[in-house]
């Protein structure tokens, strides 16, 4: 499958994508799920992207050339957009013409169209916008509340984001992040794999060089993946154990208190009585 | 929906389960997924369930009387069965039972049957005994490599069990895991709430007075939930940011190390380019 994460920080945009790809569990390989789209001092823009391969491929190939009509303007594009907004609805649109072509194919192998977008970046003078762009080629933009999206295998690197991420976290601490999430997915989940492919966006730059290819021999990733692991027992280990007897629990930390101990939840048989 | 998670250990086992149930977002009810079977001296066994509310209702319901016919003997019940397994095939043939009766009407509703359950314990002399058991009555059995099954929600939970749970690990550590793991859901899923039923249940004892339900003022979960978040973050921030230049990156936990930075991800247009 994939898991790739994208956050707009005040500071800037992080984003982040594994790189494994499965038909079934016997065919497995690597692709990238992140590209950049940059026009030095005018535009910055990554996509990431998740489900079936065929059609995210398809939508990156169509993206460049994708055309909406915009009045008698010049058709909107990528490259000529003048807000993220216009942008992410030319995504949608180049979503939407792959699904003409290829959805009633996949329907009739019992296919469903799924796919799904992160797309963010900064266009000129304006602030730093992302957006997560679903099969229908709609989508919905990040807030301060909500300052970060997840596409693929989403849930087993949440908790830390939710944990940890706001608006005023710091780039490079939000960068560790997503790299901690990502390593509790790749942990969990088979479908999950390296190398992982890192952009950080400093907010106003309209171009980065922080883009990196995280491999199992990265020096950070392995400091990472062994330190949190390694600390996240520390840490379990140095908090308290349930006490169970009330008398010898020394207080405030008891798991029994003065509490009922739940004989509704039991369904006790006399060792006498006759099954009927 | 659900989180429930059921720990076999050498010194024991471990059940944890909340209890919100919710036919989409705005029915929202506390229903209890735990039921413990107890036979003081013969017999402990504990019933964990997840999916359709009526369905793993009813099969509880019809458990306590499901019949498997057992050739010339007695007909086999929960409460004569001589192994788990024997206990755990009454069980899949209460499942069968449920599906036969309900199954085609859900059907007609454009409904699956979707269930599924943790059932473990300990008959008489035999080793205690966890099995996961599925909506078409078919089960599988924890095993030392493999010694815990979640149900419901367990994407959320699942890194922390992954890295702290293996067979030596003592019960109170294990309940104190279980507990962790719950945290991360109900903190990432509205779907999955407080109250809480935990049982440890010590090898050999065949019966416990180890159950508890915890709900938000329960003075242990309270400590775990606030402890766990604080040092979660402040492991997180004892980690080194990442460095992005190698000069200065003082060594070993450098992001970049003499990787190229990845131009092959960047598709760069020349401002002076025209739009095709």
């Amino acid at each position: 499958m994939t898991y790739c994460v994208g956050i707009r920080l005040n500071a800037g945009l992080v984003f982040l994508s594994d790189s494994r790809t499965n038909a079934g569990l016997d065919q497995i390989s690597t692709f990238r799920k992140m590209i950049v789209y940059e026009k030095p001092g005018d535009r910055f823009m990554v996509l990431l992207s998740a489900g079936n391969l065929s059609i995210s491929q398809s939508v990156r190939e169509i993206l460049q050339v994708e055309q909406l009509p915009d009045g008698d303007r010049e058709p909107l594009t990528i490259w000529n957009a003048t807000s993220m907004f216009d942008a992410a609805r030319v995504l949608g649109s180049a979503v939407r013409r792959v699904y003409e072509n290829d959805a009633p194919s996949l329907k009739n192998h019992g296919m469903d169209f799924v796919a799904s977008f992160i797309f963010g970046g900064q266009i000129g003078n304006e602030t730093m916008r992302l957006f997560l762009v679903y099969s229908a080629g709609n989508f919905i933009e990040a807030t301060r509340e909500t300052c970060f999206f997840q596409i693929g295998e989403s849930k087993y690197g949440k908790p830390i984001l939710d944990r940890v991420l706001h608006p005023d976290t710091p780039l490079d601490e939000a960068a560790k992040c997503a790299l901690v999430s990502m390593d509790s997915t790749l942990k969990s989940n088979l479908s999950v794999g390296l190398p992982l492919d890192l952009v950080v966006y400093e907010e106003g730059r309209l171009q980065t060089d922080r883009i990196v290819c995280i491999d199992d021999q990265n020096p950070y990733f392995r400091m990472v993946r062994s330190s949190w692991g390694q600390r996240l027992r520390e840490v379990f280990e140095s908090m308290e154990d349930p006490h169970w007897d009330p008398s010898t629990a020394g207080g405030q930390n008891a798991l029994i208190v003065d509490q009922p101990r739940y004989d509704a939840l039991k369904k006790i048989r006399n060792p006498d009585e006759k099954v009927v």
